[in-house]
């Protein structure tokens, strides 16, 4: 008996000295018989914990139909690294064997070199289905699509059905929904395997449907889709062209990864990391320098105009040195507001939660919210101010405080919304550069007020 | 026919004044034939962008399968709602069509004393079952349960076996799945009803066995459940009690948005927004000010500490006022790369990529990333110091630059690890803690560093 996560963890660090003892003693056989009784998820995580040599060599003692499954179940430089260990007739059996939406996705990761290798591998007819899905956009719903799906005639019997079911079904992907389409290939329904099992044998397909079905397009953005499985609590979805030809279909599993691998981008672009595109564990020092040091580079650079900011406020400074006390105060409440208003409006986005159509309502709301904070704020940093400067810098610092907290707080709410209509990713470094922006305009405000206030 | 996303919005629009029209002129009983002919994400969609009493009105003119099905599609607000204006006989209605997870869902978000009144509208039989999940620990497995689902016996053949299905089947969540228990309830093994329907019809249950299944515990946390979909690539998973008992099942319709709502809870937190537990888009003003201002104002505090390090080199400052300009840029900068590595650590623990015994191999590849990144920034700023302020100065940013940089990384990838040690959740406000950490260790470097090149 197998349990998920956690316990299966210990299991496998129990099991993992066994099988390198027998591996160390030479008694492969055993080995490959032990293996053969495992099911793929348990192979693959064992695989992931070995070393690259031993990774190797376990692979290689997997029967051919584990094998496939397990492959897909890895990571890509994992895939990689097997891939280049392996012989050209085993590379060809495991990548035939992967269903197509497997496929793509590991093709279009791998460097362009090899999958031109991989798919020279492959028989005129899988390349062809290769060829196609791969030519679908990055990060399209094309790619997620596997054309292993069922279609039925709805002139037949439920008992036909099944039967048809039976005699193609064993290589479809999902067998959770079955398809209905016209002699052009348009979708025209679907019908839930559910609903045919229930079904009296001698029902007619055609009693069973209703003429409802969500349907994705091909071309359309995969976060489009993981919003639609979303909306229609549904195992599988059917994916059209332009003019309702059935193309293929994605499954929930699949949206499961997309899903979770677009927060990631999202977490990573909000904290300036570029998309690493893979395992955090697995990425090389070279690689998370290259996808980090651009953008905290460009904010070196940017940050000058708060140094020539306060250069402006020289003499105010020299006149009144504890100004100096409350600039991080002040700057770095102003960044946090902005991040917050900034964090909830990019995550409301990327789930649909709001659309173009809020933006007015949602901006007035804002403006509600950053007067209440930025009032407790000034009061609070009153008091703060008081007892590190004196009464007159405790009425600068608290104006200031209102004044910045509100401006970095509707600086957060609208910089996402500006890169949203520039068609960049509203995502994007957007808390470090509300923190950048914050920054200038929190100097220039603070010290207006201090020379105005103090007059110096 | 319907499409997803996007294409159905414009659907909706172009709907909507149609069926407000025939509402206005009293034509209900084509609204209601309208709406019977809807799906219900459809109508869901429609209800929720309709005003109050628009939405009550058209709800009561949902047939009571249908209304049961839209509203389990609702969020908590819209559900709460039309509960508040029905009759008590419809609410009884609605609240019994719901499926047990469902259920526990909107029990557990509505008002305590709501719910009580709910609770006390189910028979006997359906408040038992009510009260059982809602007993689990919140964000427990046990909460996403249902226990619809359907069990078989190993003596019976594939036919028999689908006969039973279609006698009890039609009630059960999902049938892609279905389990065999013994005499005490505890699952022994799962069957795909993939491989129920591809047998010949005469095969025995017991052939098609394998003794291989993947569960969950009733008490393990949700987040888990999560990573094991993603591991096990299944649209259902078992739920066990201790004793390995079948107490229900998850489905991954709802696996989808778990993972999304920990995600979203994820990101406010990593950016101090306590969880809203409610759609963005319907927070009220006063929940979002409740939500933020707390770590906003305890932030403030603690950047007392970062005045009270400026203060300490009071002198310094007078005497070099330019060292003023750079505070900002050394700050940030800090505080930048330790939010990337924060973010980057806190997301790959909620996704499972890395787990306790990968701490050290990652501390040591973090430094080798920290030496590369603080040396090119403090190329970097070396140029730019001496542009805006001379020489000396100029060694003595760039000096700090290294330092600072290496400092709030470091501060970036050890925190989310001691906040896990604590039993906290790695995201809580790490971003602006470690800014606030970042700027007080870089207040007291920076200027010990001016201190004692520049002899002040």
């Amino acid at each position: 008996m197998l349990e998920a996560i956690g316990e299966s963890m210990i299991l496998r660090h129990l099991l993992l000295p066994d099988i390198l003892d027998l591996v160390e003693a030479g008694r492969l056989n055993d080995v490959r018989e032990f293996l053969a009784a495992q099911p793929a998820p348990e192979i693959a995580e064992l695989l992931t914990a070995l070393e690259d040599r031993e990774r190797v060599l376990l692979f290689r003692l997997l029967n051919r139909h584990l094998a496939g499954e397990v492959f897909s179940l890895l990571e890509t430089p994992a895939q990689d690294l097997l891939l280049k260990n392996m012989a050209q007739e085993e590379v060809r059996q495991v990548i035939a064997d992967l269903s197509p939406d497997d496929r793509t996705a590991l093709f279009e990761e791998l460097p362009a070199q090899v999958t031109k290798g991989l798919l020279s591998l492959l028989s005129d007819d899988e390349r062809k289905r290769a060829l196609t899905l791969l030519s679908y956009p990055d990060e399209s719903v094309g790619r997620l699509m596997t054309d292993r799906y069922v279609t039925i005639d709805p002139q037949w019997t439920a008992a036909q059905a099944l039967d048809h079911l039976r005699a193609v079904g064993t290589d479809s992907e999902t067998l959770t929904m079955t398809y209905v389409v016209d002699a052009k290939g348009r979708l025209t329904d679907e019908l839930r395997l559910r609903k045919l099992i229930l079904a009296q044998p001698d029902t007619p397909i055609s009693k069973l449907l209703d003429g409802h079905f969500a349907a994705l397009r091909s071309l359309q953005d995969r976060e489009e889709a993981v919003q639609a499985f979303q909306k229609y609590d549904l195992f599988a979805l059917p994916v059209l062209d332009a003019d309702g030809v059935l193309l293929g279909i994605v499954t929930a599993d699949d949206i499961l990864d997309v899903a979770e691998e677009e927060a990631t981008e999202d977490f990573h672009k909000l904290a300036t990391v570029s998309p690493l595109q893979m395992n955090f564990k697995e990425a090389s020092l070279g690689l998370l320098y290259r996808k980090r040091i651009g953008w905290l580079a460009g904010l070196v650079v940017m940050s000058t105009f708060t140094g020539l900011g306060i250069k402006l406020f020289e003499d105010a400074i020299s006149a009144v040195v504890a100004l100096v006390f409350f600039l991080p105060l002040l700057i770095d409440s102003s960044g946090n507001a902005g991040s917050q208003a900034s964090t909830l409006i990019v995550r409301a986005m990327a789930t649909g939660d709001i659309s173009h159509g809020d933006w007015r309502k949602l901006f007035w709301r804002e403006v509600g919210v950053s007067a209440a904070m930025s009032l407790t704020l000034a009061f609070i940093s009153f008091f703060l101010a008081w007892a590190m400067g004196g009464l007159q810098v405790a009425f600068v610092v608290s104006l200031s405080m209102f004044a910045v907290v509100l401006v970095g707080n509707l600086t957060g709410t609208i910089l996402p919304v500006i890169l949203d209509k520039l068609e960049f990713d509203p995502a994007t470094a957007s808390t470090p550069l509300i923190t950048t922006i914050a920054d200038v305009l929190g100097v220039l405000i603070y010290f207006s007020i201090a020379t105005l206030i103090l007059q110096i």
